[in-house]
C-alpha cells in the first residue's frame, strides 16, 4: 500500500460506529425486496442484489480479515471465486455476465456470511492501526458505491417487468419550486494555473484515482447554475434530437440507430412519464433529466450551442474548480426520494446529489498517479481507458460518500446510472 | 376442437383425483427449492421453475376456466402476457429468453395463483362434460410435461454453480445388476405394411401429434435389447469420438468445434463422474448414457457400425413396433431416482423410462394429421420442422405420462434432456 | 465405392464430349463477369464465382487425377486447403464464410488451373474403366450443381448493389400464355405400396442419396397442375401473410420477426417488381413465385387450405410418383432466361424446371441407404439433418441434370435458391 | 468554413503539381494489385483498395467541384451513396462493413471516375482562390491518409491468405546498425506552462483537430531515444506478457482472452517471423515492434516499469514537446520499404516515421476547438471519443504528410495499423 490514510472519518463517528451504520444500511436497502428480486441479473452490466451483499462482504474478508486477523476462519472457500469482481491478481472470478445464474448461496446464507464477517471485524476495529483503519475505510467507501449500484441495478431489473413494480412508495410532489425551471444563469471563473485532485495520505479518505494533487492550466469558463431539466431535454427531442445525426458523435449515432434510442432510458413514449423506483410516475418538467448516456448528454450540448454560443459539457477540472468551495450538501439517497428533484433556491445549485454530471474528460490517470499496491491497485487504475468522468453524486448516492475531487466513471453508451448533465461555456 | 377424447384416465382414478394428484405433484417437486432456485433461467431453452408453476396454471385458466366457467374472475390480467408460452393466437407473449428477468410475481404469489385456479376448476370437474374432461386431461398431460422440464431445467441451472449443489439425496448404488452391461442382444421384426400412431377420439388420451393411426411400409429390422451404456460411450470417446469428423453429420461437427464438445453434457473431464440432481456422482459404467444431443447419438451409431454392420439409430416406426406390446413399465420419476439405472433382467428392456431414445425420424406430421382447432392446435403442430423424434420417456418423466405412440421432439443440438440412444440394425 | 455406375451418359454423348461440354459451360457462365464480380462472397451461404470455378476443378484433381493418373503433378498444393468444400476426411478446409477473403489466386490463375486439370483428364477419358467413368460422371454432375449455385450466388451478390446491375439482358415478354394464371386443377393418384428412389449401379447416373429404390406406403393424393403464381402469393401478402402468426411454423415466425421479412427475397416493396439476373424487372403475375424459404412455402399452403380444404405441400414420395412418367422437359438454364416463366399449355406442367419445389419431406436417408465409400461418401450423407427436400430443378439448373428421383435439399430458412412451391391435397 | 489555410504547400510545389503528384501516387500504389485484390474487404474496419480510390475522388467531386465548378456534371449520382464514408450530413452512406460487397463499379470504371474528376479539377487549380486552395489541400491530405490506409488494409487482407502473398519485393537487410538495439537512453525536459497545437489559418496546412494552439501545464519528463524493439517485446512475451493479467487494463485483458491474443498481429508463433507486405519475413530484433494495440503497448509499459521506475507511455503533449524541434525526417512510405527499420545513429531518433507511437492521451478536443463548418466538420470532431492519440507517422505514411502537431487516433483494441510505442518516464 503506498500511502494509506490514517483516519476513518465517515461523518466523524468512530470506526465501529461507521462500520455498523454503513453495513446495516446495505441490508436495510434490501428490506423491500424478495429473494426473487435479489437473485436476478437483468443485463451483463448489472449484478443481482444478493451478489452485491456478498461481494462487499468478501472485500472485508479478503483484504482485511485474511491478512490481518490471525486465525480467521474463511466462511466458504468458494466465495473467492463467486464474489470476486475484478481483482484478477486474487484469482479467476466467476464471469460477470453469469452472476445471475447462481441461485445458491441464497439470500439467507449471504446474510449469515455478513454476520460472520461482521463478528470477526468488530474486534479489529477496537485496536485498529493505520493500515487496518485505512482498509476498513476503503471497504466502507466501496460498500457505499455498491449501495448505489444495488439501486441502479434494481431499477433496471424492475423496468424489465411489464407490470412496472415499485420498490418504494412515491414521494409527494416536491414543494417550493416553480413548475418550470427558470432559464439557466452562468457562473464565471478566470483562467490560469490551478491545482486539482487530492494528496494521498491526507486527513480525509480519498480513492487513489483522485491523486495526486497536481497543477493544470485552465482557460476562463462559465458554468450553468443548474443541471439541464426534463422540459429542456424534451425540446431537444422535439427538435429531432434522436433523428438528426449532426449533433452526435459517430459512435453515438451508431448506437442511436442500432438500439433504436428515441428518448432517455425509462422515459415512456408519451414523453410525459418515466419508470422510477416508485413505479411509473409523471415526469417533472423542472427536475434534472436523468439516465442519459454520454452520447446523449454530448448531443444535447451541441444542440444547445446553437442557441447558447460555446455551450458544451464542462471538463472535470472546470467542474472541480466550480464545486470545491460549495458546501457538500444536496439531495442524496438518504432522503428516501430516489429520483432527482427540481432545483430550488438560487446560485450554483445541485453540484452535489440529484444526478451525476457527465464531463467531457476521459477517465485517465492524473500525472504521477500511483495505484494502491497489490490487488487493491486494481480497484480503479485498471479501468482508465474508454470511459468518461462523472462528478457530483446523485439521488442514489449515500450522503457523505462524495467530495469535490471524487471521480466516477462509465462508458459513453451506458445509461442505467442516475446520470445527467450541466452545461458549461467558453466566454467569447 | 376436432375430436376430443371423452375420458380422463390418468391411472384410472377420477378426474378430481387425477387433478389433485398431478397438480400437487408439481408443487411437491419444488419443495427442496428456494425462491432463488425457482427464479433463475440458465439459458434461453430453459425456464425458471416458478415460470413452469405459473404457465401450467395459466393453461387451465385460459383454456378451461375462461371459456367454460361463467363469471370466472381472472387472477391477474398481466399473466396472459407473462405466462403464455407459444400460443401466438392468444396474444404476444413475453419473450422466452427473458423469462428469468421477471422477479415478480414471486413464488408465494404464484402459489396463490395456483390455489385460485384450483378452487375454480374443482366444481367444473364434478360436472364435466366431454369437452371439459378433454381439456382438463390435456392440461394435466401438459403439466406432466412441464414437471419433466422443470427437472431438466433445474439440473442445467444447478450445473452452472461451481459448488455443484444437490437437489435430492443420492440414491444408494443400484443392486442386482452386473458392474458392466452385458453385450447387447438383438430382437428381430419382419417387414411389411403395418400401422402406427393413434386414432383421435379413442378411449385413452393422446396428443394430436400421435394421430391419425396410419399405414406405413417397414423393412425387416432388429433392435438392441438395451440402451447404449456409459462404458460403451467411453469407448467411443477413447477412440477419438469427439476428435474425428468421419462419424459426424456436418452440422454436428460444426457444433463439436464451435462449442468444444468433448464428452456428454454433465460428464466431468475424468470421464468417471457426472453432475446429477444429487450433485457430483460417479458414472455407473452399466447405466445408459444420457444427455446426448442427436448429433452425438448419431455419431456413436456410425462408430458402432464399424463393429456391428448396419448398426444405426432406429426410426420411430421401428421403435413403436418393438415397444407396443411391452408392458408400460420402467424407471420413471416417481421412483425418486433422477438418473438412469443399469439394465436389469433380460429381454427387450428399458424401452420405457430411464432415457429418452433418439430416433432417426424427423418430427413431421403423420399423413392426414389435423391439429386441434384454435389456439390448442399450436401445441404441437407449430414445431414440426427441424426437430427429431425421441421415444419412451426417461427417469425424469412422470409415470403414466408416456405410451407406445408418444412422440417427444427436440432439436438435434440439444443436450439438456435425459436423452440417450438404443441401436437398431438392418439384417443383411 | 459401393456400386459405381458404369456409364457416363449426360445426354448420350461420349465421355470426352460430355466433359468438354460441361466444363466449358462453366467458364462460359462467367463470361459476362469481371474479376471483381467473381471474387466477392455476399454471405456465408454463398461462394465467389472464382471459388466455384476452382472447387469443381479440385474435385477432378483430388478424386480422379491424384488416385488414378500416375505421375500427375498437382497444380498447387495449397488448393487442397483452399478449394476443399466439406470433405473433412481429406483435410481441414479454409472456412466457408471466409471464401471471399482470398483475392489470390485470381481468376486468370484459376483458369490456368482448369486448363492444367483438363489436359490431365483428357487421356484418362480415352481409356476409362468403370471406376474412372463413374468418378468423371460424378465430377460432371457435381460441376453442374455448382453451375446453378454460381448463378444463385451471383444473383444474391448483385442484389446487394444499390445500382441493381444486370448479369444478362432481359428476355422479351413471354408469349403464348394468359396474363393471369388459370385457377389450378388437380391430378389424383391412388394409394398403396409403391416404390421410389433409384437402384445404385443402374444404367444411368444417380447420386447415392437417391438410393436404394425402396417400398413405401402412400395414401391417395392430388397434386396441382402448376406451381403457385406470383399473383396468388400477392394475395397471401395482402391477406396479412407476413403479419399473422397463425399460418407459420414457430421457427418460421421467429425468422419473419427477426429478419423483418415482408415479401419474397428480391421482391421490391411495391410488390410489382423484383430483382433478377437481368436487373430490376416487373413481376409477371402468372409466373411461379420464386425465392421462397420453406417457411414461406409452408405458410402459404396453410393459408391456401382455408380456401382449398386439405391443401398442403406434397411429400417427396407424392412428387416423385406424379413426376416419374412425365417427359424430362422444362425451362432450364440452357434457355438463357434465368427467371421462371408462366405455365403454358395444359396438364401437369412445370414439374421439371422453372422453380425447385419445396416438399414437406425432411431430407433423410432412404431405408438401407449406403453412402459412397471414402471421402465421396461425405458428398450427400453428411447433410441428412434439418434440411428439406426440393424436387424438379429450376430455370437455373442445367438441362439434363435432374431426373424424377433427384433430391435437392436446403435449410428451411434459406431463400436464395430458385425455390417455389406446388400445392398437393388429400382427397376427402 | 471557419478559417481556411490560404496556401497549398505540400513540399513547396505548385497546387497543380501537388495535385498531380499525390493523385498519381495513389494509383501507383495499386499497380502491383489485381482487380481481385482491390475488391475484397477483410474486416469491417478495413476497406477495399478500389473503395479508397473512389472515396478520395468523391471527396474532390463533392466538396470542390459540386459547390465551386459551375456546370460540373456528376460522374455517377449513385456514388454519393456508395463512396461517402461518414459525412452523415451529406446523406446516408452505404454501410461500412458492406463495402466489400460492391463488385461494380469495378477498378476500370473507378479509374475513369478519377480521370473525369481530375480533368474537372485542373482548371480550378489555375485560378484557385483561398477557399479552393484550402479545399484542394484538404483533399490531398485526405488522400494521403487513405494512401496509408490502403496499405494497412491490404496487409490485413493478404494476411488472411494461407499462401502469404507478397505485395512488394523484400528489401535487402538494413545496413549500418547493430544486430540488437542498444539499451535506450533518456532525454529530459523541464516542466512548466507550455503551448501545443497549431493556430488555424496559419501559413501551413493543419487539420482542425490540431487547433487551436493552447496553453497546458506540463511536469518534467524524460523520453526514450527510440521506440521499443522487437527483441524487447519478445522478452515481455517470454515473461508471460500475454498470460499474466497484472499488466493489463481490464478491457485489454478481456480482449486478450476473448480473441486469444498471444503475440503482436502478424507475428508467427515461432516469434521469429512476421507477415509483411513482402510476404513472410524474419523479424529483425532491432527494429521497432509494430502492429500493437494500445492495450499491448500499455501492458508493455507497465511490465517495463518493473525494471525502469516510472516507465510509461508518453502523453501527446510530452511527445509534441520532444518532437517539435527535430527535423521532419524519417523512414516514410516513399522509401518503398513498408516495414519499420532499426534505429540508426544516435540521439532522439525515429520520432517521425517507422511506427505510429501510441500516447496515453485520449483523443479529445483541444480547449476552444472549433470544427470546420458544414459537412467537413465531420472529418475529425465526430470521432473524439473512446480513441487514443498516436503521433509521428509510420513507414506507411507518405513523406510530407505529418508534422509535430499531427494527431492520429484509433480505438485501443485496433492492431492493424503500423503502431508501436516509445517509453517515457517521470523523473523521481
Amino acid at each position: 500500500m503506498s500511502t494509506p490514510n490514517p483516519r476513518i472519518d465517515l461523518a466523524g463517528d468512530s470506526p465501529a460506529e461507521s462500520y455498523r451504520r454503513i453495513r446495516s444500511r446495505t441490508v436495510a436497502l434490501c428490506e423491500p425486496l424478495s429473494p426473487e428480486d435479489m437473485t436476478v441479473q437483468s443485463m451483463p452490466d448489472a449484478s443481482p442484489a444478493k451478489w452485491h451483499l456478498a461481494h462487499v462482504t468478501w472485500f472485508f474478508e479478503r483484504f482485511v480479515l485474511q491478512p490481518h486477523q490471525a486465525g480467521y476462519a474463511v466462511f466458504d472457500t468458494a466465495y473467492d471465486h463467486l464474489f470476486n469482481s475484478y481483482y484478477f491478481t486474487v484469482g479467476q472470478m466467476y464471469r460477470r455476465p453469469r452472476r445471475g445464474l447462481i441461485s445458491r448461496p441464497g439470500v439467507e446464507r449471504i446474510l449469515a456470511y455478513r454476520a460472520h464477517v461482521d463478528r470477526a471485524v468488530a474486534p479489529l476495529l477496537e485496536r485498529a492501526d493505520d493500515t487496518i483503519r485505512f482498509l476498513v475505510t476503503l471497504g466502507l467507501h466501496h460498500e457505499q458505491q455498491h449501495q448505489e449500484l444495488l439501486l441502479t441495478d434494481l431499477k433496471h431489473l424492475l423496468a424489465q417487468n411489464p407490470q412496472w413494480p415499485a420498490y418504494a412508495a412515491a414521494p409527494g410532489p416536491a414543494a417550493g419550486h416553480p413548475a418550470e425551471a427558470a432559464p439557466p444563469t452562468w457562473h464565471g471563473y478566470p483562467g490560469g494555473v490551478t491545482e486539482i485532485g487530492a494528496e494521498p495520505g491526507g486527513d480525509r479518505f480519498v480513492y487513489d484515482n483522485e491523486t495526486p494533487r497536481h497543477r493544470v492550466w485552465l482557460d476562463a469558463f462559465e458554468i450553468a447554475d443548474r443541471p439541464v431539466a426534463n422540459a429542456e431535454f424534451r425540446q431537444f427531442i422535439g427538435d429531432g434530437g434522436y433523428r438528426r445525426s449532426e449533433w452526435w458523435l459517430a459512435d453515438g449515432w451508431s448506437r442511436v440507430q442500432d438500439e433504436q434510442w428515441q428518448r432517455p432510458l425509462y422515459w415512456q413514449d408519451d414523453l410525459q412519464h418515466h419508470f422510477t423506483l416508485a413505479g411509473l410516475q409523471p415526469l417533472d418538467p423542472a427536475a434534472p433529466v436523468c439516465h442519459l448516456s454520454y452520447y446523449e448528454a454530448d448531443a444535447y450540448a451541441r444542440w444547445a450551442a446553437e442557441q447558447v454560443p460555446g455551450a458544451r459539457l464542462p471538463t472535470e477540472t472546470e467542474w472541480e474548480l466550480a464545486a470545491r468551495d460549495l458546501p457538500l450538501q444536496g439531495h442524496f439517497a438518504d432522503s428516501g426520494v430516489l429520483d432527482p428533484r427540481p432545483a430550488a433556491g438560487a446560485g450554483l445549485r445541485q453540484m452535489y446529489g440529484d444526478v451525476w454530471e457527465w464531463t467531457s474528460s476521459p477517465y485517465a490517470p492524473y500525472p504521477g498517479f500511483q495505484p494502491l499496491a497489490g490487488s487493491l491497485g486494481e480497484y480503479n487504475g485498471k479501468f482508465m481507458c474508454s470511459q468518461l468522468v462523472l462528478r457530483g453524486g446523485s439521488c442514489a448516492t449515500p450522503a457523505g460518500h462524495v467530495r469535490p475531487t471524487y471521480r466516477n466513471f462509465f462508458y459513453p453508451h451506458q445509461r442505467w446510472q442516475f446520470s445527467g448533465l450541466r452545461l458549461a461555456r467558453t466566454p467569447r
